[in-house]
């Protein structure tokens, strides 16, 4: 089976032109079959903002009301996602910038209205992904580039969040490919305490994550990341990295990097 | 040689819901390989102010300085294209959304300063269209969405006119397809009189190109894009036709529409 890497970049490494810089030369460098997924940064809030719209938020989450939808299908579909794709260009990777919504790749159901109305919020489902049609890009040589947006094929775009198309995608592809999952973010793993850097944690199998959870030493906002890690290792993906952005490049020297969630 | 239809659809009917999704409708139903290619609209124009920033224009042109190139980038390769991709999917055509970057399709040289400065626009050259890797999409199936985006291969986005782009694509597709151009606007075709729809010039070949010009018959708005149009049939491809966007289905029950140039 092919190897393929499906990697996820956080808000903090676009909104840093330096970091982000670093992490396209060391994708680039990364050989074979590969996927990028975006997510927003700050970007979005001040186009908004620039247009007189502010974020509207509920108990902590946004609001994807009508205007907040077409500045995120033009800031993450475009805006991002095209200088992401010139930029890798420059560096070799021959990649196509993508929402779910190009080529059929990623459907999505408009979350319900319970208590709170979402607005144009995309939940992702089991048909979501269509394996067939992303295989045809990486056979034909491309390396797609997808950002947060997906469409419920009635002709609504929809925004759904990067980590869960990155998940959804690595269990998807992986009857097709030897999946690895990466989330690249702006801190070195999972660690022992949050505030050393140095109390990394190479390996975590689902075992010693359970021991983990019962001492407590795991940091609850990591807990539904790893929960959605593990989930998808049983269902196919090989192994999912959790490291920092910067550190890509030594999955290239064979290395390891950041913490490494296996069976 | 696979017939292969190029369609440029002007900002007149991105501006006009009802006659875009007709269009869109009729161009699903459209058979075998095809290409989209749109311009832009008033919607750019719009953001930007609603931003604060204003077009510039200098001699009746466009000067896209930074800011302009950040809203073109946003309205084109992601508000407008996307929404036309979600809208394509609806009705059954498995549309990919693209600029030049992607794919490394097309490439454009940033117009050098002479007396004006027109900021990050790309001129197109020879060698700008990489006809195989579009093939590889056309091949496995996909109908390519282009917007009037390139890039210049070093990281820049650059905003190129979509008339060019549409007859560059014909050009360079000629070698693998036989390939037909279009270009759907709101008139009916090229007018023996401009203000009588019913006076619709059927057929032209150089012959009677000549005439036409001899005889000051044909509008002087309309002479580049028929030079246009006649250079590219004397580089292959096989006809251009220039008709309104509305009797594109016409094509389907394979009678002619518009105007129809040919050798």
């Amino acid at each position: 089976m092919q190897a393929l890497h499906i990697i996820k970049i956080g808000g903090n490494v676009i909104d840093n032109s330096e970091n982000l810089h670093r992490f396209l030369k060391d994708f680039t460098a990364l050989e074979g079959y590969k996927i990028l997924i975006h997510g927003g940064g700050k970007v979005a809030t001040q186009i908004g903002e620039s247009m007189g719209i502010e974020a509207q938020m509920v108990d902590g989450r946004r609001i994807t009301d009508i205007d907040t939808l077409r500045i995120v299908t033009m800031v993450y579909g475009g805006l991002i996602n095209k200088n992401i794709v010139a930029q890798l260009q420059r560096y070799g990777t021959n990649a196509i910038g993508l929402t779910g919504a190009d080529g059929d790749f990623i459907r999505a159901k408009k979350r319900p209205v319970k208590t709170i109305d979402y607005g144009f919020v995309g939940d992702l489902h089991e048909a979501s992904i269509n394996p067939g049609n992303i295989a045809k890009l990486l056979d034909s040589g491309f390396t797609p580039v997808f950002c947060a947006l997906t469409h419920d094929g009635e002709g609504q775009m929809l925004n759904t969040n990067a980590d869960t198309i990155a998940s959804a995608l690595a269990v998807a592809l992986s009857a097709l490919y030897e999946t690895t999952l990466i989330y690249s973010f702006e801190k070195k793993g999972v660690l022992m305490d949050v505030n050393d850097d140095d109390s990394l944690i190479r390996d975590i199998d689902p075992e010693r994550y359970e021991k983990l959870k019962a001492e407590k030493i795991i940091h609850s906002g990591m807990l539904p990341k790893l929960d959605n890690a593990f989930n998808a290792i049983g269902m196919g993906v090989k192994a999912v990295i959790i490291g920092h952005s910067d550190d890509l490049g030594q999955l290239k020297n064979k290395k390891g990097f950041g913490t490494r969630l296996s069976k």
